[in-house]
């Protein structure tokens, strides 16, 4: 098939290069189908579970990524009992999917969660003041209650920040390429990487 | 705040309505949103696993959303050992998430398969006659084998063809409005319906 492909295609060291490009442009840009991963987690009852999370940072060298939750959220609580989080993600327009694996570490009362909280907007600082907490049954749709979007007043969230930071121990490449599949598969073991293609 | 609101918003019953709905265009229309849920599933090592699947039919009434998959795949035996399943929603356009709980079942060789085989279009009966099968560790990112696209080729891959119908027990429900967040929880016991507005 003659359909061009990109120069990562059949070469595994820049397709990892480019799936660490473009989780960094996830951060960056909040209209990238990366910039909103989905993280999966064990449910305290054993079951799967899956949501939306925004991309804060990501460092390629360190392998690490962060994003920030509310630390009453079930999924602190399940990050707590089982470190063990799978991020994904997937642009439907360039048939990229990533599949991360790795292990979170929560951050609440820390110089990480210090420098998370104080790198965000006062627009999200105010999620986290909200009462009753994220999961709490109410009886209407509206009764919550959110802080005033003044400094003051948004700083209440802090005690309910949490910045949660996944070290990821593999990562799988999916392209659904015209040309046809690619598929790899990188795994760490402290700092050796073991590289190989898949059978998409 | 005035924003102008859609008439599910503080309605429990229409909110449950409207996830139907675009589950349902989640099938009918491929370039939904909805059209690529992320199937979540328990690991055969009990880590989370996540990937992206299509949505190939939607039973409101029964409960019931279908996915095509390889047999060979990672995930039929994750499934195969607990059949478990998240499924996970979200459109970044319209900031609505859905997530469903449920359990799936396997269907290779009965009248389900059957008849999703038949409504599958030769394009897709293709990936099914890849050798090796997904996931096995080949040396190059083309080392895999395609049938030619003859409905005589591709029907080799029907046995390895899988379609996974998700029973589902529960949905939740978050929507991201300007005008106020709202969270809401079904969930089902045989037929009787629990639901509840969450926090946010």
């Amino acid at each position: 098939m003659s359909a061009p492909v990109p120069s990562f295609y059949d070469d595994l060291g820049e397709t990892l290069a480019e799936a660490w490009r473009l989780i960094g442009r996830g951060v960056a840009d909040r209209r990238s189908p990366f910039h909103h991963p989905t993280a999966a987690t064990i449910g305290i009852d054993g079951r799967p579970q899956a949501r939306t999370v925004i991309l804060r940072s990501c460092d390629a060298a360190g392998r690490t990524l962060r994003f920030h939750t509310d630390g009453r959220s079930e999924k602190v609580r399940e990050l707590a009992a089982d470190g063990r989080i799978g991020l994904h993600f997937y642009d439907p327009g360039s048939k990229i999917q990533l599949r991360l694996a790795g292990v979170a570490t929560l951050h609440r009362d820390d110089a990480v969660a210090d420098a998370a909280w104080a790198g965000s907007r006062a627009f999200s600082r105010q999620c986290y003041g909200i009462e009753p907490g994220p999961g709490v049954e109410i009886g209407a749709g509206g009764a919550f209650a959110l802080p005033e979007g003044t400094d003051e007043a948004t700083a209440g969230g802090r005690a309910n920040f949490c910045a949660v930071v996944a070290s990821v121990t593999a990562l799988e490449w999916l392209y659904l390429a015209a040309a046809g599949h690619r598929r790899a598969r990188f795994r760490w073991d402290g700092e050796a990487l073991d590289a190989t293609w898949l059978a998409p």
